[in-house]
């Protein structure tokens, strides 16, 4: 989670530690709202220039909202205060930096005994993205540290911005005056609370890491029966087919054995430590399962039972009584009510659900909401031949969520890609600081169900998801860079092309191949989402009319349909190093005139040091494979329609453009 | 083609045949604008009360601008003369009826010789349908056959729907006069050859059938190599494969016989009638075999040679000079550069293609002005267990259009959904008219291909096919009735749903099932299209929870995980039996806890007698049938998304809505 040697954690804003700062540390690095990384640090004396710069660089308005006059002069005044000060006067300052440079300056001067007046000054350059509440945050932390248990501060009442970061701290006292000023004051014991508890949160989230749930050495399947279509037998199964590498474990009092699978009257009887528990035994039998698993030292427990806060208030309440039950023992929940876990890591192929469907290896993380949305894209994802590295199904979320999971998979190795189906979000404005952090690195693709009255209904009912306006969530994805999927079948389309392949550094899509009409389909639904079809450069168009005795040569390349794997493999190549596309998508129709594996071949080797995206649509071949696979091991993504390869590639470059922006 | 006792043919209104009118026939029916059909034939003496009661009817406005003053005494006055006057004195009045009832009139009084004066009236309720424009057609058919040269009007300046009439026929003078007065005339010698010449080919496209070419008795496929990979022999192989009932032969001067066939020298060769000849020779030699099937006698060819009219000027050339060819000996043609036609009647078993795929037997007639996007929805049709009558490859449509196969699939038993996808119209006015009629019956579903520049530059080279304006093609397919299709993969997925079960007589979708978060996607896709997913009764609701122990049953109706084949069915009788749904679309998530076979048949049980539709979406099971076959044969499609099922029933609720306006 360190992303620098002077920073202790990275954390939403508001959760942002305050006991922190009772370290002698260098400061302590929190997210902004657009994701962007703030540190926070005690001025040195050395600031003086960069605040310097800071006083001069920020607006008129600015300056007189700060000092409530427009002085450049009482600013540098300040600034030499602030950074030659006795600390044992009491006085403290706080910078702010992004990138390195002082964006923001807060700090305090005692008043009497346990009272301080502070004051703030944000660089207009950042205005907007939390940086002042983070400042805020932080200096109430160190308040209360400091034994000042109130801390004031005047504002002019048409000072919108810093009105708001108070507001929005949501634990100061405002008061208006006649004078066109407001008095501001906020309890620090009540902000450091605050503080002091989201924190903890975070950090426990932190500590008890998703490891032993998604990568454990020992599983025992608790409420395992000896008949075929039970849940818990047919997960047991699910773990010995899927070739679980640890120790495999039943717990059945009425059993010996479950299979092959040693049974246990209960989980204190297991013999060695347990890492994962699932769960699949009646709802009224769950809270003494996870208080014996807590007893028993299991680590973490994905509870399949359903019946809990989809049913209601008194659902709500067993639930929220299980995860102090877990909290107590320090033992994540997945779940209740969902289909379980997968990891298909080779060093321990977890396949810890009761699907049909057995996921390849491979990069894309998956959570799902919904058990059935979840099979639903494992199914879809096979048969595409895309891999996932892990898969958790959701369910109600009394513990672990999506929000975890995007910390957790943000440094997992394996995955490339991730995806979610959400219905609600627990903490809407962390998950979008996450999603732009993680994003930068991974692309975050996510359907979100229940936009509709009729979809929130079912929601409800379904895994007790509380609505946010779809809206707001529009509002909320366009900030934090997540490419919204509208269905279930365009996030495994969009994952495919994201895949351990190159991003397409532009819009500009060249489409070639033998299928004329898919040429001008895929030009169609480019053209709907914005994707340039560029004329190739005169030089170009005639090397491939000359070379491959393509039809039309403009773009789309009809090769005709009397193209050879030769002339395909020699087109796609004068596209890939003209340098006047962005990506490509063959389109390909077979015949029996012609032959796909050759043609795949082809293509394979066209494609094989291009530093763009190549995707394939194969057309009118019952048995080709989803994918072309290269030399070096990666594949190639192959559609069954022009359209769908085109929306896909559309993603890729919503997402490159979107990362690359500064 | 015949729709009543009393009528010739039905055509376009601007083709309407004006030889008709000298035969002793009670009239012509012609399609209107709105596909509505008008009969036009001459005013009886018992006409006299209609004409009356349209008199009557029409407002003050219409009477003022056909009388130039507002009287309906002039008006009754005139009808007297209409009804009564002698033939012989060389006055002419014609009515158009619609649905039996008289809506408009049209008449001239002769003048000197060869000149007549003419006037019209036309019903207010049905302007703006071109009912006008038939009569002004036919009237000056008649004019012309009675020796009359030319026929004029006086018309107010203001009466732009008159004006619009004339200016639409497209062979009238115009002289504006200064009194507001405009006087239109007409040369009925043009008139007459323009309905000549469009008569001809109207004539000529209902005599020469397509019979021969969709079911022949005897194919020859000319250009059949020996060895696999040639298109002609490929053809061949799939004719044999395809167990094609009629006699083969190949055509190959240097063999006695490709694989079981026998093998002649050329057509003329053959022994006993050709039906149909499949054409697959070098470009340059298809001429001459044209002219041989010609010759021959052979009734229809299908030309997959490609290099002609796309390839520009010259190939346009050759081609027009093969259709006179092949007009001299009544030869049809499909083609050139096509992939070839399907026909899986079980009596006829033709599949002269050479693509991979070989479509099931079924209702879906296709025409592809794409072979690939052809082999794209038969392979996807296929797949999902969607059946196909006939095939045709349309290719450069030098002859056979997609409007002849509208007029042939209008009547073709086999066919309940007609699938188009087209890249240009040759004639949308006549388009637009004839889907509108054919529609009444079976819904047509179109994807439009060239929308963009992209694709309209790709289609150029690919068909040579000339633009028309999207926003046109929007306008002309709403007023048609047609179901526009944004993609290959919604047109199979709208036709499984279309094909064989009833239509949705409303918007009111039911979502029940296993899988909660697939009805939410659902509810989600439904209100994106404007579909209702309305809360059930309380009764309903009520019978819900208590027998099928649903979590929800607002809808969506989430069963929950616990549901049974039995519990499945139960939910799905009372949502039939509720009469509250226009349609159910059931959402299954298959797990190993579960059994996808004992589910189909608890929901075929329960659709068995349903008159709505009932689809299916089953998630997670990989090896699961595409559809759930009832006991009558029928079949319910099953879609991996639910999204994917709740666009398609759209569509069927969009084309039932329109089907049901007056």
């Amino acid at each position: 989670m360190t992303t620098s040697e002077h920073t202790e954690h990275v954390a939403g804003g508001d959760h942002q530690s305050a006991t922190g700062a009772t370290a002698a540390v260098a400061g302590w690095d929190a997210l902004a709202a657009d994701g962007s990384v703030v540190h926070i640090r005690p001025v040195r004396a050395d600031d003086e220039q960069a605040l310097d710069e800071l006083n001069h660089r920020v607006s008129d308005r600015t300056i007189y909202l700060r000092f409530f006059a427009l002085s450049r002069s009482a600013a540098d005044q300040h600034t030499r205060h602030l950074t030659t000060a006795d600390p044992l006067d009491g006085h403290v300052a706080l910078v702010a930096e992004v990138d390195g440079e002082v964006v923001g300056v807060a700090s305090y001067e005692p008043m009497r005994t346990d009272e301080a007046e502070m004051a703030f000054l944000v660089d207009d350059a950042v205005h907007g993205r939390g940086i002042g509440t983070l400042l805020l945050e932080q200096l109430a932390a160190v308040a209360r540290e400091r034994g000042i248990r109130h801390l004031h501060a005047d504002t002019l009442a048409e000072n919108g911005p810093m009105l708001r970061v108070f507001m929005d701290s949501g634990f100061t006292e405002v008061h208006r005056l006649d004078s066109g000023l407001v008095e501001l004051s906020m309890d620090t014991a009540y902000a450091a609370r605050t503080l002091d508890r989201m924190a903890e949160r975070e950090r426990a989230a932190e500590e008890r890491s998703l490891k032993p749930l998604l990568a454990p050495h020992s599983v025992a399947v608790i409420g395992a029966g000896r008949e075929a279509g039970g849940i818990g037998h047919e997960v047991l199964m699910n773990l010995v087919d899927g070739e679980f590498t640890g120790h495999l474990f039943a717990v059945n009092p009425h059993a010996d054995r479950i299979g092959e699978i040693p049974a246990y009257p209960s989980i204190a009887d297991v013999p060695g430590p347990v890492d994962l528990a699932v769960i699949a035994v009646p709802s009224v039998a769950v809270p003494a399962v996870v208080e014996a698993c807590g007893l028993a030292g299991v680590s973490g427990a994905v509870i399949l039972t359903s019946g809990f806060s989809e049913l209601g208030a008194d659902g709500r309440q067993v639930q929220r009584d299980l995860l102090k039950l877990a909290r107590r023992h320090s033992l994540r929940l997945i779940g209740p009510n969902c289909l379980g876990i997968v990891n298909t890591a080779p060093e321990i192929r977890l396949d810890a659900t009761f699907a049909n469907v057995r996921p390849l290896p491979g990069s894309l993380a998956l959570a799902a909401q919904s058990g059935a949305v979840g099979i639903a894209v494992l199914d879809h994802a096979s048969r595409a031949g895309l891999g996932i590295s892990e898969f958790v199904s959701l369910g109600n979320k009394v513990d672990v969520s999506g929000n975890d999971l995007l910390l957790h998979w943000w440094n997992e190795p394996r995955t490339d890609v991730i995806g979610l189906y959400l219905e609600s979000f627990g903490n809407p404005r962390k998950f979008g600081r996450l999603a732009r952090l993680v994003g930068r690195t991974k692309p975050v693709l996510v359907v979100k169900g229940g936009r509709s009255s009729g979809g929130r209904r079912a929601g409800a009912s379904h895994t007790a998801a509380a609505a946010t306006p779809d809206t707001a969530v529009d509002a909320l994805f366009a900030q934090s860079g997540v490419l919204r999927m509208e269905t279930l079948e365009e996030l495994v389309d969009a994952a495919r092309v994201l895949s351990g392949r190159p991003l397409p550094r532009g819009s500009r899509l060249a489409i070639v191949g033998n299928a004329g009409g898919a040429g001008v389909l895929a030009a169609d639904a480019a053209s709907a989402l914005d994707i340039e079809v560029p004329e190739f450069s005169a030089v170009t168009a005639a090397e491939l009319t000359d070379d491959t005795g393509a039809v039309g040569a403009g773009n789309p390349v009809d090769l005709g349909a009397a193209a050879t794997p030769a002339t395909l493999e020699h087109a796609v190549r004068v596209i890939l190093n003209s340098g006047e596309a962005d990506a490509v998508l063959v389109t390909y129709a077979a015949t029996r005139a012609g032959d796909v594996g050759e043609t795949y071949a082809a293509i394979a080797r066209a494609a094989a040091d291009s530093t763009i995206p190549v995707v394939v649509t194969c057309l009118g071949a019952p048995n080709a494979e989803p994918q072309v696979v290269l030399g070096d091991g990666s594949a190639l993504p192959v559609f069954p329609f022009p359209e769908t390869a085109v929306r896909a590639l559309g993603h890729a470059m919503r997402y490159s453009e979107w990362r690359t922006r500064p």
